[in-house]
């Protein structure tokens, strides 16, 4: 028999990841501040709690999956929060995306109460987490990373141990430096196409055969010509993804230029009400402004 | 037999697509303005030709491969170029990445002398040329592509008539777009990764496996890491090219903020002495700005 976890947070991500450890064998404990986002979980075999310490007190592992560093730090350190029932060794591994000194503060306190911290923050979507093909980022200790990897390859497929405690978070937020600039370079190709008269479409082909050729040139490059936005991934979540790049680079003393200007695009399109759209739509604001179709 | 086929400038990626052609059988005509560098394909069983206009009187494919617009137009349109010799109905094929619309132009001024015209710069560097595996971005007449296309499929791999004259070399723009900007994030990305005292290679490693994977990320993320900048493409040829799209976008009245933005790190690189090196040794900019090593 798999050993008892938990997990906390049962959002798009959360819930799915949760549904494939119940469907792997483990015994699963929730806990969503939501309760009618464990209905479905607590009627395929898991077990409710009432808060994140009663939880973690069944629990070896307890998996967090929240929105932001404030929530992490509310479920795991807080009133009631896992850290009040939580066995010593037992590891809390953190799948949000938040900013790696958050992560570094909150593995810290843990450590102080003698529980083991991992974050592993994920890439590939909603699919890949209903797929169990997510991309992991994982810091923390290597022993604790090598004693979790089991449990973590029922989520995901690509898992690296990147460093040490924050290295999850940031290799997550190099990721969104990447993701991001990629969506600007790609909407700025199309629009010297659009403005040039030739089919973006053919250009995105004749791309695709060649250096540049991508994962995000073949789906985020064909969602502008379609104007399918349908998240994939939200420009409202991707917002704030950059807001922690961006917070975390000036932590640093770094200027990330390139960021700066496309992390711009994404808050023009929240703000544009374009929220709940995938964050790809940042096409649409050079459609806008340059009178060009795609 | 295959037809008589003629190839002008025999550079790096020219005398590798002209060794190609003679290879597959082809009767081979060449000019270079440098005549040693016909030696080679001569001792081959290539033909050479004192000018471009002689050559052209042999043959009823013409390709040219030489630096930029102005090049081209001499050796096509200038005293004893192609024009001059050419026959009615043979084919000029452009193989250098020049801008669109001296393309555009040079194929009008062929239509009036009833020689044919297509734009079809290539991606996929020396190596590619070497192997015959090249992205050709084709633009002119689609009947006139059709038929050349069993010549182009001994340079080439994936070969795209992306639309009319200009349109091979609006895609080509789009092309160094997109690539400037890949090299740009992925330069940001090591620089938060080793400001935050975590392993680039280690971060490189993690996004290969997820969204962002892409053989930019493989080759030139590669290269940054180990600081290998052997060409490649050379900074001095990205920062023609990257010219290219910026007079483009003012030709066409738009603004590429993440195209100037890479540009200009990439005119850097080249002020910096360093424009025989690969254009990705960009990432060296950011190493010395914040004294962090990759």
């Amino acid at each position: 028999m798999q050993p008892a976890v938990g997990y906390i947070g049962l959002g798009v991500m959360g819930g799915a990841c949760a549904g494939n450890l119940l469907k792997a064998g483990y015994s699963l404990h929730v806990y969503a501040r939501r309760p009618e986002q464990m209905q479905g979980l607590v009627a395929a075999g898991a077990v409710a709690h009432a808060s994140p310490a009663e939880l973690a007190r069944h629990c070896s592992v307890i998996f967090t999956n929240v929105s932001d560093a404030p929530d992490v730090e509310q479920v795991v350190l807080g009133e009631n929060g896992v850290v009040h029932g939580a066995k010593k060794s037992s590891v809390v591994v953190d799948m949000s995306t938040i900013l790696p000194s958050a992560a570094r503060n909150i593995a810290a306190e843990l450590a102080g109460n003698g529980v083991e911290f991992l974050d592993a923050p994920v890439s590939g979507g909603s699919q890949g987490a209903i797929d169990g093909t997510l991309s992991i980022m994982v810091g923390g200790k290597q022993k604790v990373f090598e004693r979790l990897l089991p449990v973590l390859q029922v989520m995901g497929k690509n898992i690296v141990h990147v460093g040490d405690s924050g290295a999850g978070q940031v290799a997550k937020a190099c990721n969104q430096i990447v993701v991001s600039q990629t969506l600007g370079a790609i909407a700025e190709a199309y629009t010297l196409a659009a403005a040039a008269g030739v089919d973006p479409a053919k250009v995105r082909q004749a791309l695709l055969g060649g250096f540049v050729a991508s994962k995000m040139l073949e789906v985020h490059g064909q969602r502008m010509l379609t104007h399918n936005f349908t998240p994939g991934f939200k420009a409202k979540l991707h917002n704030k993804d950059m807001d922690i790049v961006q917070r975390f680079a000036e932590e640093l003393g770094i200027d990330l230029p390139g960021t700066d200007l496309v992390a711009g695009y994404i808050k023009e399109v929240v703000e544009a009400g374009l929220g709940e759209e995938d964050s790809s739509a940042l096409s649409t604001l050079f459609e806008k402004k340059w009178g060009k179709s795609f």
